[in-house]
This record gives C-alpha cells, structure tokens and sequence, in this order.
C-alpha cells in the first residue's frame, strides 16, 4: 500500500512506524506485526504502532527511520505486511525451552543491533532466561555473538589486563588507583567502565571529574598505545552494543539475566587475557554472604575459561564505602591524595591487593609488595598523570582543583559511642538527592568509619550540593534515616534486631 | 521542570512522553521510568521515551494524553520524575516466583486498564506466568480482578447458560445454531464473540454477514430482554477490559498464560451460571489429543467452580472444517440453511450436541432430543430470526441474499478415490488469501468431506474473492500445498508417513 510519510520528530531504539487502524486492518495487521517500508532501494523492516485518529493515507515514522530511508514529510513510500524476523524464532523456541545455539545467538544479536526486536519482544526474551537461566554453551554463544556483532578493541600485546568490580559499594573508586599502578609496571590495562545507574558515582563519572572520559575507540587507542592504560567510558564505543540494547529492558524490570555475559562480552571485545574481578560482599551488594559470591565467582571462571579469558576473583569487604568519599568530585579527590598520601588506608589496601592479584596472575612474585611500591614511590601517580594528559586532561590538576558544591550539609553525632554502621543505601540515597552523580561536585564525606570512637557534637559526615533546596530534601532524609550508627558501649553493637511474631490467627488454628 | 507540549499526533494503550535525552538526564531520567505531567488539577502517569534530537524545552504527548490534560500543542505542562505504579511490585514479584494475593491482582488490573505499565513490564508479566504458571488461587485472583476493573452485564434472572469453543476449525459456526435453540426453549444466553485474530472468520465475523454486532451493553441488554439471546462482539463492551491488553502483549509472543481466567473473565462479566465449553480436539487445535483436552478441561472446571461457574466440557472431532463453508458470508449462508434444513450433518450434530448438554446441565432430561425438536419444528430458526431483527438486522434475510465475492476458483480431483483427509491449516490459509475475515465474501466452499468418493473431474472446493490478485495468490497455494487428499483404495489412508533418519555422525561415535 502506498501511503504519505508524516515524521514524528523522535528516534527510538527499534524501528516503528505507526498507521492508523482501518488502514491496518485493510493490511491485517495487529500490533507488533512486521511491516516492510520502501521507498525505491531502501527499506526498513518495522514494527507496527496501531493509532485510532492517524491519518487514513499516511504512515508515521521516527527521524532516524526517515534517514535511512532518505524520505522527507509527505512523500510517498510503500508499505507492506512481512515476515516478523527470524530471530523471533529464537525467541519462541527459549519460551518453550529449547536451547539457543551459536547461529541462533547471532540472529538474535544482529537482530537487536539493527533493531528490529520489539520491547515487548526483548523482555519476554530476557523474562524467559530469568526463568531458565543459560547453559554453558548458550552463554558462550550468546557472550561471542554480542562480540562479534559489535567493534573490538585491537592491541597489538600479547597480554591485556583488566580488573571490574561486581559493584554496589558506594565511593569505591579503586580503579583509578589499580588502572595506573598496573600501567606504571608495564602492563596495558585498557579500562573501560560504565557511569552510574542508581548509585551517586560510576568510576566514567569519577574519572570525568579530572579528565575526559568520552573518548572514540580510535582515540582510547592511542591513549593505550601511549600510556599503557586508560580509564573511559564503555558507552559510546559500540563494544557489544546489542547488551546495552538488553540493559534498557533488564533495568525497569529489575532482573539482569545476562549478567555474567554481560559483563564478559566487554572484556573479550577489548581483548582482555587476564581480569581480577572484585566481588564487594555483604548487605546491599550482589553477594550477601562469601557462599553467594563463590556461587557468582564460578560463573565468571567457568565461561572466562571458554572464552580464552583467566579470571581471578576477589571477595572484598563491603559493609560500609570504600574510603570516605561518594560522589564524582569528592571521590576523584580522594584518589588523587591516596596516589600521592597513600591515604585512606581501606582504599588503598583495596586497590594493592586487587592490581597485586593482576600481578601474580601474570606471574610476577609478591604482586601485593610490587603494586604496593608503585604506589609508594610515586610511580603509580606519575602514570596517573600522564594517563589524564592523554585522555585530554590537566596532568597539573591537584585534589582542590577539582570543584565541589557550594551549599553543605554537616550532621553530627549526638551522643558518646562507637560508629557501629555507615548504612550504604542510605548514603547512596543522600548523594543521589543531592544532585549526584549528574552534580559532580554533590555529593558525601564522611569524617569516621566503623569502629571510631566519637563524642556527641563530632562531625559524622558533610553533604555537598550545588542546590540549597536538594540540600533541604536531604535533611528531610536525615531526619528520617539514620546513615551512620552509634553504639555506647564498643565499635559493635552485639543486639541485631528484636524479632517479634504477631500470629495472624490463634496458634491452635494452625 | 516546565516543557512545552508537543502533540505527537496518535494514540497509546499506555501512555509515554518523549524527552530529549539532555532533559533525561538532567531529571535523572532513564529509558521506561515513570514522571508525572501535569497542568493545573490534572495529571497523567506517563513512561519516558528518551530521544536523541527532541527539542530540549519540549515534551512529546500523544493525542490521548493530551485530551486527559486538556493541553493544546505549545502549552506549557510540569513533567517530574515519580515512583513506578504499585503494580510493578506484583511484576517483581512474580518475577520472583512470588505468588499474587486478591490485592495485588487488583492493584495490577487496574494500572493495566488505567495505561500505567509499558510493554516490557506486561511482557515480562505475561513471560513470567508463562513459566511458572498460576495456582489455582492466583488465577481466582486475577479472574476476579478482571472483572472487577471492567463493566458486568446484569441481568435479572437466576440462570444464565452459554457456550464457548476453545476454537482451531475453520468454518465452525455452531455457535449460529447453539444460541437460538436455547433461547427459543426460553432459556437466557447471551452470547459474545471474538473476531478471528489468526482465522478465516470468528463467530462476530459470521453473524456480522446477517446483522450487525457491534452493539453497546445496554443495547445487548435490550436485545436479550426481548428475546432471551442475542450473538455480539465482545471488543467494545468493556468487560473485563485488561484482558484485551493483556491479549495484545501475548499475541506476537505466541503464548497464552492467562489462557483459563481471560476466557472465565468474560463468562463471569456477563453472569454465566453454566457453560458448555467445546474443546475441538486434534492436528491444529489446542488439544491435540484426548488426554490433553482432558487436561485443559480439568483447570476450566476447577477455576469455574471457584468462581460459582458450572462447565461442562465437550471434546469434539476437528480433524477438518464443521460443515462445508469456511468464511464470514458463505458460514453465515450456511447456518441458516441449517436452521431450516437440518443440513450440513456434521454442523447440526454438533450444535445439537452442545445445545443438548447445556439443557441437561440445568436438569433439562432428554436434552439432545429437545434441542433436536426445537431445530426440527423452525422455533429455533424462528428465534434466530427475532435475534437479527433485535440487533437491527433484516429478519427475513435469506441465504442467498448474503454477497458472495464474484471471483472464484474452483480445484478438481485430479485422480478417482477417496477424501482421506481434509487439512485444516490449509483450508483456512486459502481462505485468509481469498480476503476473510475483512472480505465478508471471500472463503472457501468444501464440495466433499472426508471419507467421500470423488472421480477425477469433481470438484473439491471453490473460492470466493473480491479480488483477481487474490484469487492468484490462491492458485500459487494450491499449486504448492494439498488442502484436499485423495486416497486410492479407501476412505482411510492407512500408511501416516514413512520414518527416515539420517545420523548426523556415525553411530558408533555417539
């Protein structure tokens, strides 16, 4: 059928065209359906919008369709019913249970990458591996066809290192101390990293605070081929672009069946060898317990090791921030001094044994000891610098360069004990109200951490903001949660919780 | 933050607003989170689409958003961010495993009716349930729930009898037969029906050839006040309304977990007291055999029970068409031929077979004997007659005053023998080609039936078409694919299909 193009001034993800309903009904069409669209040797195949008041002799269709279909507002282009596509099969064939194999995984991420699945059809794919989970085989095939349908990073060395962490841990910004203790020994560590979904800092957002993080696949090369390491943002470089299609449906859903893929699919795309992988354990992280992150741990072994890739995996402490500082200035701060100050000690710890681990992976003996020395001797800054010169930064940049919001927020201890918690969703929380992590100068310092001994009128933390009405939402979150613990007797209160149980009904009912 | 509204000219089930990604980000907005806009008292719950090159003082909302608001293109309305709707907890929680309490089922009907969850979250809904299932409790609650959110027919008598065929055979219009009987017996049975979605025709589509069926719930209320029965489409009468979205959310995934309550939604929304349920059983049908009809029988009884609901389930032979039209205007032509002349064998058996089981279910003895009579003596034909005239129809219409299409093609027996088998799938994909269920005209004429003798020459069946081009596209099906088969030596082909097997390596490797 031939109808007008009328263009709806959006883009989206997978192609839709709309049509109004007597003309989709002329065309059986229902929602969801495919429609090839033409004009002269260019087509699109879409999905189908089905609208009540559209008008009878038009098609809508989205500013990017438009492009490459290279129509203007009222021309004409042809439209007609097609086959959905073929890896729609796959789909089905995972709700029935069947198991998808390595042509299958690279319909299906072709298929996502060109957009051509629908949301409606992308959730019941990622509903369905929630309920199934994935064979060994399926999540190597699945990992390899969002490598192959993406770019890849290509170094010339033998052997490329890379460290990630599991996440869930606010102010851990031990990357930016591993990436250049491992860069200034020699090794290539070109890391990528993400920005923060729900949390007040993702290391992209930190690691912007000092130098720019939106680099081209091209340009993090040269950055590498320079500086031995990198710290950018995975974003914008189309490494296994079909999970971040994936991610957008997991998110409102709150599953991520993909999860160990996921996360490997990035590292084979940049042609890691070798990746410590920090697994933060306990409340508010992945692994509440070393039983759940030995689980998870196996899962990232067994199919690193299908894939070429040795992983080493590391249960760290996660019980309260890494540091004292959550959100990206306050946090790119802190990495700056603990490079030259080696200070805090929880971070710096961290981030030695984690870039020591790398070490031994790789053979060098005593890994903790050498990474500790290229902190100690400044070796690790001086690589930190020049990896911020190259990325387009100020290698002069020191920690007060970096602004912070003007507006503050200081609560205090009210009375004599011992910090038995620092609550990390409740910091999370006040980071993110008070502009974090798209304020980059808002954010939390805290000024103690579990076991410190405090008097009442201590400072405890200070919010920073760059908004006195965020900083007034965050004292109404203060005033209701209780962020940082105090105990009077020791640096543990002993007492978890009084369990009371109210029966429903009277006992002898049951 | 303040926007301007741009009027995105078409209409949503749910509604969605799209913002440049810059506006996104600065709300701290991701793709699918929920905002509310609003202007003045009145508001809207809306999901985000997020584009790339949307003007960033603007937000896009469709038409029917728009009416809600009472905003005009231009206007400024205030969007922000929100929480979910509480319905995306019972999502999560299914997602889960969870179980769904009468509460929650309510809470989620009524977001679905209301527009409040997008595509992914009833995808990954309806994906859920299909995994895990529903208990019987579950499906009680979202039955209810169903109901609840959608209007009711009410009508004022004690006993309300219907009829409901699980569907799969083309040209079964028994339902044309059923409804009359019982009502000219005096008996209530108002009757709604689907339009065929995947068919050559539904029951709507047929009774639509002879009057109209698009009435209102008042004025169904009316027709069957007057006289005890009446055959409408279902759609536009709002009962039990989240199924219609839940249905549109299923369709493309080619699953039906909701299968049971969408189908006793409808039951109980028009008061069904006792139901005869058809289950068609065989190649092409939800039950292929027996035992499976048994199976899907049992959960109709369990659930109906529950809901004060008697059924009677009647697994009945589908191995080719009821009767020998397939087709809105040649079924149509076809039931009332059999309201006057007891013929097609088949159609009446049926209808009389279903008709008989609903009497005896309400204590009626004899109940195949009476049904027959009522058929037999013209007050079935008569009752169907004051049906058509009380939906505003021509009471005397006869068969032939029906329109056929004028294009037609017939196919011939090419060799002398038997029909041994007629296939469904094929019959109705002719029919489908020829224009039904749009074309009212257009469908399939059966000239034989299985286990009929033909010589070469008879014809086998004719098709009917407004359209030469259809008629073309017919003749390339059946070129390819064989609707009708002839056996040599009897109405039985005893040989099914020889069984060969090629090893995909040797076997002693396996």
């Amino acid at each position: 059928m031939q109808l007008k193009v009328v263009i709806l001034p959006y883009e989206s993800a997978h192609y839709t065209v709309v049509l109004d309903q007597t003309v989709a009904k002329k065309l059986d069409l229902k929602p969801n359906d495919r429609v090839r669209v033409f004009s002269g040797s260019r087509e699109i195949i879409a999905t189908v919008t089905i609208a009540k008041d559209f008008p009878q002799d038009s098609v809508g269709i989205y500013t990017n369709a438009s492009r490459i279909l290279q129509v203007n507002e009222g021309e004409a282009v042809h439209v007609e019913p097609t086959e959905p596509p073929k890896s729609l099969d796959v789909i089905r064939k995972k709700l029935v249970r069947g198991k998808i194999t390595f042509e299958e995984a690279m319909q299906l991420m072709r298929d996502i990458v060109g957009g051509l699945l629908s949301e409606v059809e992308l959730a019941a794919l990622v509903t369905a591996i929630h309920f199934q989970g994935l064979s060994i085989d399926e999540a190597y095939n699945l990992t390899v066809a969002m490598v192959e349908t993406g770019r890849r990073l290509s170094l010339n060395r033998p052997t490329i290192l890379d460290k990630h962490s599991l996440g869930g841990v606010p102010g851990d910004k031990t990357s930016l101390l591993v990436v250049p203790i491992i860069a200034s020994l020699g090794f290539t560590i070109p890391k990528t990293s993400s920005r923060a979904i729900t949390s007040p800092a993702g290391t992209a957002d930190r690691m912007e605070a000092i130098a720019p993080v939106n680099l081209p696949l091209e340009e993090m090369t040269r950055v590498i081929e320079k500086t031995n390491g990198c710290i950018v943002w995975g974003g914008a470089l189309n490494l296994a672009p079909a999970d971040d299609i994936i991610i957008r449906v997991e998110y409102p859903l709150g599953i991520d069946p993909f999860f160990v893929p996921s996360i490997l699919a990035k590292k084979l795309a940049v042609g890691s060898t070798h990746v410590v992988l920090d697994v933060p354990t306990g409340r508010g992280t992945k692994a509440r317990t070393l039983e759940e992150a030995r689980r998870i741990a196996h899962d990232f072994i067994e199919l690193g090791s299908m894939l070429g890739i040795k992983i080493q995996a590391v249960s760290t402490y996660a019980e309260e921030p890494v540091g004292y500082a959550v959100g990206p200035a306050l946090e790119a701060r802190e990495a700056l001094q603990a490079l030259n100050s080696l200070k805090p000690l929880d971070l710096v710890d961290k981030a030695v044994s984690l870039a020591g681990t790398l070490l031994e992976m790789i053979g060098i003996q005593n890994g903790f000891d050498v990474a500790f020395e290229a902190l100690r001797t400044g070796k690790a800054e001086k690589k930190f610098r020049q990896i911020i010169e190259a990325q387009g930064g100020n290698p002069g940049i020191k920690p007060d360069d970096i602004p912070l919001g003007e507006k503050t927020l200081t609560v205090y201890a009210e009375e004599d004990g011992f910090v038995y918690y620092i609550d990390n969703p409740t910091i999370a929380l006040i980071g993110k109200t008070a502009g974090a992590p798209i304020d980059k100068g808002a954010g939390v310092l805290l000024h103690v951490k579990i076991g410190d001994k405090v008097k009442a009128g201590d400072p405890l933390f200070t919010v920073y903001s760059y908004s006195s009405v965020k900083i007034q939402a965050v004292e109404k979150i203060v005033e209701t949660l209780r962020a940082v613990g105090i105990g009077k007797i020791a640096g543990r209160k002993m007492m978890l919780e009084k369990i009371t149980f109210v029966p429903s009904r009277p006992l002898l009912e049951r």
